[in-house]
């Protein structure tokens, strides 16, 4: 095995180490106009060149007169004044001659005739004058070095007479993806096709730093074809990203191009995700091997590519928002790796709640889905629940203090009723976690969300919703609102081919069934009929086969990967899948009634009142959302 | 006199008039591709067309297998599997075919031969597989409707089979810079005339906002020019936003061209600055009057044509990061208007302290050095000092957090510092106000500053700076770092044609004098001076003409305003002045003692025992830097 990753140094160290190699970056400055460099970094301090107003102007509607003139001036001794000799008029903004020295206001004149006025007080020298240089004077610093140029700085530049100026070049990052299996967006997929998206995302990516992207086409996994690119890339660019290829696999070439045409600094850093980064350079040029996982690739891209593309604009990454957060769940981490977690964050009762989401490196949601990350040092085995953390922002503090959180039972009405509230009232989100039924209850024990869509039949009963908020979430009020009835049913192949039409039907041999996960309501609601039905769910093949969501399940069954789920209506429809149809449940929203009178809370009961959200309803089918809204308990606790 | 203001709404009330006015903005989308959408806004909530990954594939290396072969094994009874039949050799993300639901680790393998393995532990169905769409599932909702595409949605929707997507277009805002006495960038400048910056400003910021500026030739104060001109842009433009004629002076001419061709909605919101300010429309379309002042602009660009162009694209403008400061000084405000009041941020001993800057509406430098805004409602009088303020950021807080402040007398040494020290350790930023050496001490003693550079003499010992320590910051322990001694003198014009070499002629008929202000150490050097000569200050003409720096007292110099300025050497050198030399004086450095051991001021201490710093004076001339970085006194109280 030639890939044996050649260190485990921390980031800091490993990027010390590589920055240190690299030595100063050629940073290329260019001559701009001042009107084009917004957003460009200064690379020297700038001095005006002009003084702004660049001559005295009046700052009055009124006379310029001359002081000297006026000393002798009052009520009981009126000075008359001769335009041309001893004043000119003057509007605000009007320059003064050199010979006079004094504004007198319009207001302060009486008038004469055509060309005389008298006054009856004195003027003091520079009296409502606005002096040359009031703004900016000649010589005087607009802007320091390693400046980033705002529209406000671009017109004081212009105001001192700065209309070129010098700024640093953008650097140009050269990007290529690598991987026989990876194949273009819209190529007609094979199974073991994987399509190339990260290469986009770090385009992007080094465009919001400022940098030129610059894309290759995919290269297979063929040393010489990765060599040459490289090399090409390598002379074309002021720095290089490789895709892929980083991990000690059996097709990794790039460790070895990099050594072969350069020298690798770096290979392997105790982060994670984003271990097998490999940190080079050809001809002091910065090559970064970025791992073929997206969460990985984004954690080398922020903490890697990131302050080396700032830095030849002569910039700081830094500003780290970090807001502190209560950490809703436990979160192990090994002590091998310093790690980043993404998590969710809500603003619930006047204090951030951290939630992590879904850990593995291929997660692409849990980046959409992140507002934040909790980085845990490699010292710490673990963190639990309750405990404060510090959490970086990912998203504007001000849209998670407007974020409705909503941690539950999913279903595809919560993300139509998010997307009609925001269109409505751009001030508010929604985000929303599938946990299943029991799960958000939980989560409103814990205090991480403000409201749980749940759908929990009580066995004993048959019931839904109310005994359960007791027993999950004892002592706290909780108020119940109604959101749809819906069906459930068997979701199962077009046609369905193995003629399931029944619980029983799901312990036939020849049947594979796909389940949800325990806690979920859906589970419960199999639980109670196969325990009606005294069916053994040891007989059910597929039965420990958990999903998360009704979706996943019908992308399962559409896959072929399995005969039936349970599910609602929607789910089957959307995935072009039949239904068959087992019973009407009642799928309401758990509210704490402390949050019940909030704006957002309030915004989202009358989404879900509109006539707009019941007529996309309609278009999905399945839901009875006759008493949508409605308040059908004031608060069990 | 036409030009009335119409009205004198409050903001919100004529933003809501003019908005309600406005109808729904026309807002048109376009279809992009995925990866040229960084930034853009979505028009619709965007729904996966695939699953990701979009097969089973295998989670480890090992084998592809039937988890019901596997059933009885264990440690006494290994079973036998035989290639193709009964398994596949896997690598990590390799597919797995329809006929196997589980992977064994190659760990858990026993070797038989090149087509047998034997196991000893049974495998679960679907146990180290990965199942499709565990990232992404077919019909889940990747991205929201009005939702702005980050690089990581990017890469979502790419892997989500999202190709192109719909998103609005960027709306195009024609920008129309009117006035007679307005002229280019780069125009040979005559008395009287502004160079156009603003229309540039407006571009900048339209470009930061998602917008499109399209930027017109300036129109003279002619009516049907700027009619002709008005009505092309509102055709060629969603957006159209006219450039000064919005005061009520004699050359207003756009609100009846407003008025004339479309209709005028709101002419004047009590907002100071900003209250000329003009919101029409054209066939449904907005056109903004901005006033011609930079800072009114300003406000109206931020307040009023910020949230349209906003809108445009599905945006709403919010999270405005807010901070609590204590203000240093009073700050009045008159009931006629809402005042936004630009302010310094310091943070100083753990909390921020806000320092109004200079309030004039043409002063573009205190947009350029402000860190955030002061909202004063029109409710309110006044604001003491010490009160506790919302101050909204306009920098970084990372970036204030990390600036040393410093307020006291100026020299331009000061900014040359802060520029080295900068480039260094990007980190690091300076920023310093100019208040006079006395104004210095004051703004120690009220917490404001971190540091105070200050050269003050006593008159009664001839000694520099320690004395005024005691007497104007009692009870705080402030020690002295020395700078530099720098030469003070009078600054003539060249030739010195007025031959003034002592103090002495400055009080002759034929001299012109320019003072600096009250409290500064160079107005107390002089007035030490005609004490010991026992010159009546009243004789000398100019006395009472106060300015801020020694720079803008050269200007005045230079522009012959004045026969001559008491300065330092380094300004008259740079407007090319000559200098008659009058004394030695110290200026130092006055640092509380608790924050002489903070990273921030050690690293500026380092920074002017630079070898660096001492090269750039020596170029300016005129200082003595051999104890610069010595503490001469460790603190006075």
């Amino acid at each position: 095995m030639q890939n044996v990753y050649l260190s485990n140094y921390e980031l800091d160290e490993a990027l010390n180490i590589y920055l240190d190699k690299l030595g100063p970056l050629n940073k290329e400055t260019e001559i701009l106009n001042t009107w084009d460099a917004n957003g460009r970094v200064t690379s020297k301090a700038i001095f005006a060149k002009l003084s702004s107003p660049h001559y005295n102007s009046s700052a009055m509607d009124g006379i310029a007169s001359k002081s000297e003139k006026t000393f002798t001036a009052s009520d009981r001794n009126h000075i008359l004044l001769t335009e041309e000799t001893d004043y000119i008029v003057v509007d605000t903004g009007d320059p003064i001659p050199k010979e006079f020295d004094c504004v007198i206001m319009v207001e302060d004149l009486i008038k004469v005739d055509e060309t005389h006025v008298e006054i009856y007080q004195s003027a003091a020298p520079w009296q409502n004058i606005r002096p040359l240089g009031e703004d900016i004077v000649e010589n005087q610093l607009i802007v320091p070095s390693n400046h980033k140029i705002r529209p406000v700085d671009i017109g004081a530049l212009i105001a001192g007479g700065i209309n070129v100026l010098e700024v640093y070049k953008k650097p140009s990052v050269g990007i290529i993806p690598t991987g026989t299996e990876i194949v273009e967006p819209g190529t007609e997929l094979k199974v073991g096709d994987i399509i190339d998206f990260n290469s986009r995302t770090f385009s992007a990516q080094v465009s919001d730093w400022g940098g030129i992207p610059r894309r290759y086409n995919i290269v297979k996994d063929d040393y010489e074809l990765i060599k040459q690119t490289v090399l090409k890339a390598s002379e074309e660019n002021d720095m290089v990203l490789i895709n892929a290829g980083s991990s000690a696999g059996r097709e990794d070439f790039t460790s070895s191009v990099i050594s072969d045409i350069g020298e690798l600094v770096i290979h392997g850093v105790a982060i994670k995700p984003g271990k097998p980064v490999m940190m080079g350079m050809i001809n002091k040029k910065p090559i970064i091997g970025i791992p073929g996982y997206p969460v990985s690739a984004y954690f080398v891209m922020e903490e890697i590519a990131k302050p080396i593309i700032y830095s030849f604009q002569g910039l700081e990454t830094g500003d780290k928002k970090i807001v502190e957060a209560t950490l809703t769940r436990r979160c192990m981490s090994s002590l091998k790796y310093h790690e980043f977690v993404r998590v969710k964050l809500g603003y619930i009762g006047d204090k951030y709640v951290a939630t992590p989401l879904t850990r593995g490196a291929g997660a692409t949601m849990s980046l959409v889905n992140a507002d934040g990350v909790l980085e845990i040092d490699q010292s710490i085995e673990g963190i639990e629940a309750g405990t404060k953390v510090k959490v970086r922002l990912l998203s504007p503090e001000e849209k998670v203090k407007n974020t409705l959180v909503c941690i539950g039972s999913h279903d595809p009405i919560i993300d139509i009723a998010a997307d009609i509230m925001h269109s409505k009232n751009k001030k508010y989100f929604l985000s929303s976690s599938n946990v299943g039924s029991t799960g958000g209850l939980m989560a409103l024990k814990t205090g991480e969300t403000h409201m749980a869509p749940t759908h929990l039949l009580d066995m004993a009963t048959g019931e839904y919703n109310a005994s359960y908020l007791k027993k999950y979430v004892p002592g706290k009020k909780i108020a119940l609102v109604k959101c749809v009835n819906r069906i459930q049913g068997f979701m199962v192949a077009k046609g369905n081919p193995k003629n399931i039409n029944k619980f029983e039907d799901l312990s036939r041999e020849d049947v594979k069934f796909v389940n949800r996960q325990r806690g979920s309501g859906t589970r419960l609601l199999l639980d109670y009929n196969l325990n009606k039905l005294n069916i053994d769910l040891n007989r059910i093949n597929g039965y420990f086969r958990e999903e998360f969501t009704h979706l996943a399940v019908a992308a399962a069954v559409e896959a072929g990967d399995a005969d039936a789920g349970l599910g609602v209506y929607s789910a089957a429809s959307l995935m072009g899948l039949d239904f068959v149809p087992v019973c009407n449940e009642e799928y309401d929203l758990a509210i704490p009634l402390e949050y019940l009178d909030s704006d957002i809370i309030k915004e989202f009961i009358e989404t879900i009142k509109s006539t707009e959200f019941k007529e996309k309803l309609d278009e999905l089918g399945g839901y009875d959302y006759s008493n949508a809204g409605t308040i059908i308990l004031q608060g069990a606790d």
